[in-house]
């Protein structure tokens, strides 16, 4: 079937990232349900185990009413692709059960806005990339030595380090500016605060869908089968407990006090008609880092942050595209070494900046180290981030009429605690 | 009650690592037990599901039949502590339930030599520390530079980077050594194959006993209220791969292959009198490091190498009390940003290596990179470990006839997978 020939009875606002293209996978609750499987379309959340329980999708309910949807997953792919085409055909088809019976559609149909959307996986382990050039050498340009911004081995791997999987939160949440070691430049000795340099990163994350054995190794070949979907990811750092901490094994409190993610987990498939061809990549690399097709993808990514009075700024606005390494190439490195994986385990693009200084991922390239502050409308300055600021993630693909989108990635600042 | 008082009537070897006065925590299968929580003394493991069962112990049952240790650690110290205490008097008591009641003994009682010892925890997030100061002091002298051997930040904090949790492997497993990026230092371009330099690092870890909520902070006061135990530890390291990998941003591929715990967590309470004295630290700390009392902890350590003829061949012994950081400082140094901890964490020490060649805890420092390679018995020579060589880490400490041991740590290396 063309994905382009689909429609909905449902009614999707123009616009809208949850179309009958979209159908992506998450958790909610609300005043009646602790937390259930869902799907979305348009304005609505779509109750999979009441689905189910009317015997419209092929999956046992059991596993539409866990905390998290990794036993879903776990049933592979072939069921969980079969579920989601069960779903489009419930919401294409004017003579479908859902659409007849009212009663049904009152249960499964809720509005997104009257529920809460949960965690949608529990993340065994989190790896975090670095795979964006634009990124990598506007921070090499900044901390180390413009003619030398990339380290010699970022054009032969895709450079990754394990993060925290415990502080990942879900969109919705707020945290406290974290506290830490700093090491002023003209101090002898570092000094205990509150971060002064609180960052964002706009990253995407993949979500493994099928698990490795210990010394089981992923082609690039195989790699899809392995990538359940993709969520966005702000990857909230600290840029002074950063610098004087990292050296020589990298990030560790500057990245581990939270995390954000969407709470939809945009399929593969659906993401599978906006795959453009990926970077030209010079010098040839190994073997088992090569790959074949189109890899890349056409994301369009936005940050916004609103200040305490509720006031929407533009930040930057980036694309998945701009990535150097592909989720498939990140997964052969990953696992050539017999690294095993688990359902639900996450791992981040790295901040995702494009060529034009509007594209930057983080407020560190945005402002360059805060010696460039963004103005935003009402006049007010921001070098990095402000407590009471909220960031939101925003991230869809968009061709011929079909739109497929991640919703949003939101999380609030609050000042440390005393 | 003095803990040098304790005597039991199971006949328990000389130099046993399972006193009376150790009392462990792990998990143990047989071919009709599924998984149990268990302890040990002597060559015994002890069913704690079969004592929950017959009511000699203040334990729901159901905590002691699950795969991991994670529920029954979450029960809390006064809970688990009393178990503990009840195991010691059923052991100690001539007159116990346990001693009289045949049929029950030999349900309780069975050989180590005749189960399997499975996971303790299933780990939710790892990190590992770089703790021991002649590691650091060694490390940095071969590939920095011997003046500035300790980077900045070292004698001001832990420094630690979060690691692999779904690589960690209970002892007494076997895997292929790993393949992945090297660059030699006289070719333009990294090649790609098995791990030349597969080395150890011998490490103790300690597990977390009780969650926090993200945004809170752990004192080096409260920390032993959050540590539930200790096992031994060795991160098996890829030194080729790491050499190449971990600019900027750590190790990676280098550590996520494989590393090995010991089965059976040795809690706080068993170590609490082998207590000593810990490192002066100059410079002083910051406020939220400096803790009061003996935190450091005499555990002698050994480590053995067994060639495939089965020859064991002592490499080096070191002692954790060589640590400059206490796990105290490590735990509040990890959450003083609000990171959240779970039950089951688990947080490695780092190389633990002493001043003397012969306490240095990896390869790379005993044989200095290569270059001094060690002489085994037979005439042969190790610089890094060997296809079919098994490695074995032991622990214990002693003191005024008390023994509390950690048994063994054992993992063989297999060749590279074709």
């Amino acid at each position: 079937m063309s994905s382009k020939a689909l429609s909905t009875w449902v009614e999707v606002p123009v616009n809208s990232d949850f179309t009958i293209h979209n159908i992506p996978f998450g958790i909610y609750s609300d005043k009646s349900v602790k937390h259930r499987a869902a799907s979305a379309i348009g304005e609505y959340i779509i109750d999979l185990y009441e689905l189910a329980a009317a015997g419209l999708i092929s999956v046992n309910r059991e596993v539409l009413e866990q905390i998290v949807l990794n036993d879903f997953i776990t049933l592979g792919k072939p069921s969980t692709t079969k579920v989601r085409q069960e779903i489009i055909k419930l919401l294409s088809d004017e003579n479908s059960e859902l659409k007849k019976n009212q009663g049904l559609r009152e249960k499964v149909l809720k509005k997104q806005s009257a529920v809460n959307l949960l965690m949608p996986v529990r993340v065994g382990d989190y790896t975090d990339f670095y795979s964006s050039m634009d990124h990598a050498v506007n921070i090499g340009t900044m901390i180390r030595d413009p003619k030398n911004a990339l380290m010699p081995n970022w054009k032969h791997l895709p450079v990754g380090y394990h993060g925290r999987a415990s502080s990942i939160c879900v969109s919705g949440h707020s945290f406290h500016r974290p506290k830490g070691q700093q090491k002023p430049a003209d101090a002898e000795n570092p000094v205990f605060g509150p971060c002064k340099l609180l960052d964002i990163e706009l990253e995407t994350a993949f979500i493994i869908g099928k698990a490795t054995q210990l010394g089981d190794s992923v082609s690039t070949a195989e790699a899809d089968d392995y990538i359940f979907g993709m969520v966005l990811f702000n990857d909230w750092s600290a840029r002074d407990i950063q610098t004087w901490e990292y050296i020589p094994l990298g990030p560790f409190l500057s990245k581990n006090f939270a995390s954000t993610v969407s709470p939809w987990i945009v399929t593969l498939e659906a993401l599978e008609p906006f795959r453009v061809k990926g970077y030209e990549q010079v010098p040839k690399l190994l073997p088992y880092l090569q790959y074949e097709g189109n890899k890349n993808l056409d994301i369009k990514l936005d940050v916004i942050l609103k200040t305490q009075n509720g006031e929407e700024h533009p930040v930057c606005s980036s694309n998945y595209k701009y990535m150097y390494y592909t989720m498939e190439q990140q997964l052969a490195h990953h696992t050539v070494n017999g690294c095993n994986i688990n359902v639900g385990d996450m791992m981040g693009s790295g901040t995702i900046s494009g060529p034009d200084p509007s594209e930057y991922g983080s407020f560190m390239e945005l402002t360059w180290r805060g010696t460039k502050p963004i103005k935003l409308k009402d006049g007010s300055e921001r070098k990095f981030v402000n407590d009471y600021d909220t960031i939101i993630l925003r991230g869809h693909c968009e061709k011929e009429g079909m739109r497929v989108g991640f919703g949003e990635c939101v999380a609030t600042v609050l000042p440390a605690k005393p």
